[in-house]
């Protein structure tokens, strides 16, 4: 930007670029909303008053608001890439989000980091990036990398990187782990923020894992620990995602006093919500729809975030501010109906006016490295029929460590029974490493004839399969391994439907419409052909089965594992 | 600090080194009052709740409120250096300060500022700065140096330096002035924050200011003012000092919406105020009699000024925040009973424990360079007996354009009229340059058989004297140069008292109290022996008297000045 020029047209002695009349200009930092003239001039806000632009726009009384800013989400949850998800959220008033690469990271490190650097290079939605904290999740599986200190610091300098993302070992960091506290000096040393992830951490437990420099928690489910959080100088990021809602329990936690210290985010969305329901404007329209004041619950979309991130020129339509500019309707529907990024008109009426193919980089292509399965790969020997079995509970990431009586077949194989619910349930390395299988069974899933599998596993995406027979399980896996990762679904010999995900098994390479839809014959398939449970996200529900942190039983690539205990466990009770 | 043992502490599987127990904790995040124990551990705070210390502090129900920040002041106004500063105002509860040491740098240029840095460094007081950005303030006088922005880049690096100070020259930066660009420039390149002086500047003119970079205001006098400010994104720093005193206008702005964005300063206090009234402290007690609640007063004073300048760590008492700590008796007197710096407690009862004599570099010793001063120096030969005179208002830095018919002798010199109250005034450069003389004439000053000299003289700081003959002015103005500047007050041939102030002409090197007394001495003589104005300050009127940016006419070395012209005029009128 030239200052001089600038200095002129804000002074009215140039033209500015452009300038928006009969608009009403949301001010989040007074929480009003002015009835005036709108300026811009090389992409940045030169302040509201008496100007003349180049363009001239009338906005007929709709509002204009700061453009919205996710403050903590992984765009790999959305099952596109950076390209195609800025063309899924910045026509829902998202021109700025806070991303934590950590599923890429988890197959591809650095090198999975640098893609979604490079990838979200210059879009017309600014990606700023944390540095995976935790990779891998824990010790007791086997991810595509481990990520230390020293090799997070190899991107601590980056200009969008902005610090180390949420540190979802808690229990490690509070316990003093040196690896963990190598990790936070890293970025304690170099000024970074340090995201959190806390859930039910309390007392001096939270003083020390606050202490030790967290700054944000976006885990909270109840005013109460909202308020214990906020207490201790965090702030507090309220999330409303596909899965994770916490926006209606902590809404009325926010307070005109604690306010600038909450801000909204999504965590992770998929792109048939983003569709349906919106992206961070749909967290502003809860939040009013449940009665909170437009204006502070934009503020929490915009400028408080901002502050948090320390986001210079972003959160406010002020002089010197970028020009990334939602267009609203009304204060109630927070319908979009245009964006502005950096001054450029970049989507209308919800469509993106801007696309971008896939910058696609090597590293992370073909990261499904595993050698052809056979179905014999998944029997199981039984020592005993009373077995350990994880049992699914519906709407929840937490099972039920269940015990069970099954059938095993004369070479002491476990078997199918037709009247019992019970499905097996394998996870395979592959990421070119240990080529580990783990086997288990599984309960409340209810699936007939096929089976379902996955390289979305987390957090080390390995692949999980689930199914009522070996050859549908063998199947499928090796339809994954062919497409270099997605969702797949067999039935009766046949390969029923598949999604590819080539870029980390974790992504697709087509806009986010087109792998809505596939997505959504997929489910209708493993729902109506495989008749699986409809109170459980088939693909969502298997990619958390292999994750050890949440309770109480899961199976990783090494072994069934009690999360309770701890440690691994046996299948058989004996 | 070892990060694994302030862990070790937070969790309560170590003793924290001290802790408060029955305090009332002042929440600034929330807004409350908690009553638990508060642990600290290496200087910082561990946090709430049941801890134990090696050292047990019984609070029997005091208030415990963050340390106290002074968001804008210049040191050199206290008359004292950093260390007497910090004798006086950490007792008040201060216990960090972000101080524009502009004085300094008028006298000795970069090397003043660098005599600040290491006079202050390790004080109990945290004193951060401000780079000087109008040195000389303009065009219209001798300074002892001048810094562009070249120069100011070369402090730009050091750790306690934050940003480029107050930008007063306005007019120049609206107007797109190159070498103020400059300035503003290698602040922004540095991502570093600009604080702002705009007094009455608005609209498109604000738009100008604010976009080029400007973050803070402490000038505001009304609401409206502040609001046209807060509207646009700035802090505004509502300023309590000895003269400019805005508090009372504008606390009833600050509204629950906008408290982030507004924080407390003193500005420019002198030594016998504070000793009187006392520092921050006063700001919060004046704001609370006027009927603010006192967690918003400590708010304004701790953790918005720490946001403001990204104070990391500071203005809160928080996990891993610094156990900078003010205990308070009631939250009405404000009185401080015991101030903590970083765990240590530094003063208790408003007296300091800790005492440094001041360290003293010999760049700012012996700035008063001037020849010897004869009485002929002051010979005023007027073409005319219509002259224009300075006349003083009660209890204000702005002065009026008189016009007065005056008496002359023969040789047609300026001559005394014992029933007109019209004075000569002159003003001295004195940094060893161009050794020019200013003269004038003063009207409602009012002092007879006598001179008041002072090397204070905003904000070039050369020699100013007043008096009713011209050989008590000399003999006034050579007291101050063999003392290397001051306040001088001669009576009848005689001199009748002096305050030297050694260091840059500007402070003393005793304890505020003594500087106090000595003033207060001075003050007696000019009003009791000399007879000057008792609506009038005697030394701070005067030290305004050459500074050529407020209105409507002043005194610089090079001549009367019209400052609503902004030129030269003559003093006769023709």
């Amino acid at each position: 930007m030239d200052l001089k020029s600038f200095i002129d047209a804000a002074a009215g002695r140039k033209k500015a670029d452009m300038v928006f009349r009969n608009g009403k200009i949301i001010n989040v930092f007074t929480g009003e909303i002015l009835e005036n003239t709108l300026a811009i001039k090389d992409g940045k806000i030169l302040g509201y008053g008496a100007y003349e632009g180049e363009i001239e726009i009338d906005l007929k009384g709709s509002y204009i608001s700061p453009g919205f800013i996710d403050a903590h989400v992984h765009i790999e949850s959305s099952l596109t890439t950076p390209e195609h998800f800025a063309s899924l959220v910045v026509p829902r008033g998202t021109t700025t989000v806070v991303a934590d690469p950590h599923e890429i990271a988890n197959v591809a490190g650095l090198e999975g980091i640098r893609y979604m650097l490079n990838a979200s290079e210059g879009l017309p939605l600014e990606c700023f990036f944390m540095l995976p904290s935790c990779v891998p999740a824990t010790l007791f599986e086997n991810a595509g990398a481990k990520l230390s200190a020293s090799d997070l610091a190899q991107l601590a300098g980056e200009p969008r990187v902005l610090g180390l993302g949420e540190m979802m070992d808690y229990p490690s960091l509070i316990a003093g782990d040196p690896a963990v506290l190598e990790k936070m000096q890293m970025a304690l040393d170099r000024g970074m923020l340090i995201d959190g992830h806390a859930p039910m951490v309390d007392r001096k437990e939270l003083n020390a894992y606050i202490g030790a420099g967290v700054g944000t928690d976006h885990e909270c489910s109840t005013p109460e620990e909202m308020r214990s959080r906020l207490r201790r100088g965090m702030y507090v990021l309220i999330r409303e995602g596909s899965a994770a809602r916490n926006l209606k329990n902590l809404i009325n936690g926010v307070k005109s006093y604690n306010l600038r210290r909450c801000a909204f985010c999504t965590d992770d969305k998929q792109p048939e919500d983003i569709l349906k329901d919106g992206h961070i404007n749909y967290n502003i329209r809860e939040a009013i729809d449940l009665g909170m004041d437009p204006v502070w619950a934009i503020q929490m979309a915009t400028l408080n975030p901002s502050e948090c991130y320390n986001l210079k020129g972003k959160g406010a339509l002020a002089p010197g501010y970028d020009a990334d500019i939602v267009i609203l309707e009304d204060l109630k529907s927070i319908h979009v109906r245009q964006v502005y990024k950096k001054g450029v008109l970049v989507a209308e009426n919800e469509k993106p006016l801007f696309s971008q193919s896939s910058r696609l980089t090597e590293a992370v292509l073909n990261t499904v490295k595993v050698r052809t399965i056979k179905s014999e790969d998944f029997r199981l020997f039984l020592e005993t029929d009373v077995v350990r079995v994880i049992r699914i509970l519906p709407h929840s990431l937490v099972t039920e460590h269940a015990i069970r009586k099954v059938e095993r077949d004369e070479g002491n194989l476990f078997q199918i029974h037709p009247d019992l619910d019970i499905l097996k349930i394998a996870v395979i390395e592959r990421h070119g490493g240990k080529g580990t299988i783990g086997l288990g069974l599984v309960e409340n899933y209810r699936l007939r004839g096929g089976a379902v599998a996955s390289s979305i596993g987390h957090d080390s995406h390995n692949l999980i399969v689930l199914g009522d027979n070996d050859d549908d399980m063998a199947l499928a896996v090796n339809a994954l391994a062919a497409s270099g990762g997605g969702l797949a679904v067999a039935a009766g010999g046949k390969l029923a439907g598949l999604l590819p995900l080539p870029i980390g098994g974790l992504m697709s390479d087509l806009p986010a419409e087109e792998v809505s839809a596939s997505l959504k014959e997929l489910l209708n398939t493993a729902v109506h052909t495989l008749g699986v449970n409809k109170d459980v996200d088939p693909f969502m529900t298997l990619a958390f089965m292999a994750l050890p942190v949440i309770p109480e039983l899961k199976l990783t690539d090494e072994g069934l594992f009690d999360v309770t205990k701890f440690e691994f466990v046996d299948l058989c009770v004996k």
